[in-house]
């Protein structure tokens, strides 16, 4: 598996592939181009996508989609739960911790950390909250690989960085003030005004697309 | 202006484009190819997005980042403020309700609806709270074209149906449950899981990339 060489926007669509599959029934036979509808990218772009990661599907056919969907989530590294940490139990963290859906697709929120003595100690949702000094002990005990940083105000900067020296490999920021991407770990951004923009756009030029936009 | 041509994907881009701009001195000259970089496509592609929407920049030298900056704003409808509608005042609603980019960059949450008679008729972070059966009324009062829905447990079906019969033109979704997207209006879905997945694939395949990676 060539993973080392693969780009950032592969792994995008492999997530939206799957996502779609996920809704399909297993024995169904699927072709590139109709996987390519789905997510608005060409047939081409499919093949090239699903070759870059070994030989799938039936030549001229298509793919089976229950092989098809186990083979994306290994590539993903969804063949396994993973545990994710917190940090930043305020409003946006609660809402984090009641969140389903990442529980759902094998994301497990096993601790989190906030500096408000009042929670420290509790557990919420049933994830026991922590004080930040204990971010490096409690990550390498837990072998915890992944963060999801929530902290609203102040700034994020000082609980990335102690996440990455505490091993953690990649981290998700909600907080809207631009951090510096650490060099040790993967840093993505949540960004909801980017997406008002982009509906801003689509009012003021009254643009309306039925069919899923043409992403990639 | 061919706004009604224009694919998603280009207002993306340009939403892209334009928080790279923002960092930059007004007066300076950028290039096609360096703009490029920022957000890993190629020059032609910037080129293409910008001449799309008209001529800019001189020619063999680039963009004035001011003069782009604008223009961009004006095609993304940013030269003016939005006011929007937030259904669910839950934990998700009041983290977006004190979430200080909105407001930042011009969109502001005026009214917000749920159906918890304890805050109904208060207002929180400064913003009212209404029941829903008002928000036909208040939508049209307002002239509010936009709306979020942070209908954390509940189908966010009827909220989403709601507002689009009261004239809201585009909405952004939280929930994690499917929806079905309104034929009059643009729904946009929040997908914190989708980040996760890409997340484990960066852990997964040991991927790590300084620059930012090609996503378009």
């Amino acid at each position: 598996m060539a993973g080392n060489k693969s780009p950032e926007s592969a792994a995008i669509r492999l997530s939206l592939y799957l996502r779609h599959l996920r809704k399909m029934k297993k024995e169904r036979i699927i072709s590139s181009e109709e996987l390519a509808q789905f997510i608005g990218t060409s047939g081409a772009r499919v093949r090239k996508d699903l070759c870059y990661f070994g030989q799938f599907g039936i030549a001229g056919k298509g793919y089976l989609v229950g092989e098809l969907q186990e083979e994306i989530s290994k590539i993903l590294g969804l063949d396994k739960a993973w545990g994710v940490a917190l940090v930043g139990v305020g409003k946006l963290g609660s809402a984090l911790l009641g969140y389903d859906g990442f529980r759902k697709s094998g994301f497990n929120i096993r601790i989190s950390f906030d500096v408000k003595s009042n929670i420290i100690g509790k557990k919420i949702a049933g994830v026991p909250v922590y004080h930040p000094y204990q971010i490096p002990k409690m990550i390498r005990e837990q072998k915890i690989r992944m963060g999801i940083v929530a902290v609203p105000v102040k700034a994020p900067q000082e609980s990335i960085d102690l996440l990455v020296i505490s091993g953690v490999e990649a981290i998700l920021n909600f907080s809207p003030i631009t951090v510096i991407a650490p060099a040790d770990a993967k840093l993505m951004q949540v960004d909801f005004t980017n997406q008002l923009e982009i509906m801003s756009y689509f009012i003021t030029n009254k643009v309306k697309e039925k069919t899923q936009a043409r992403l990639f």
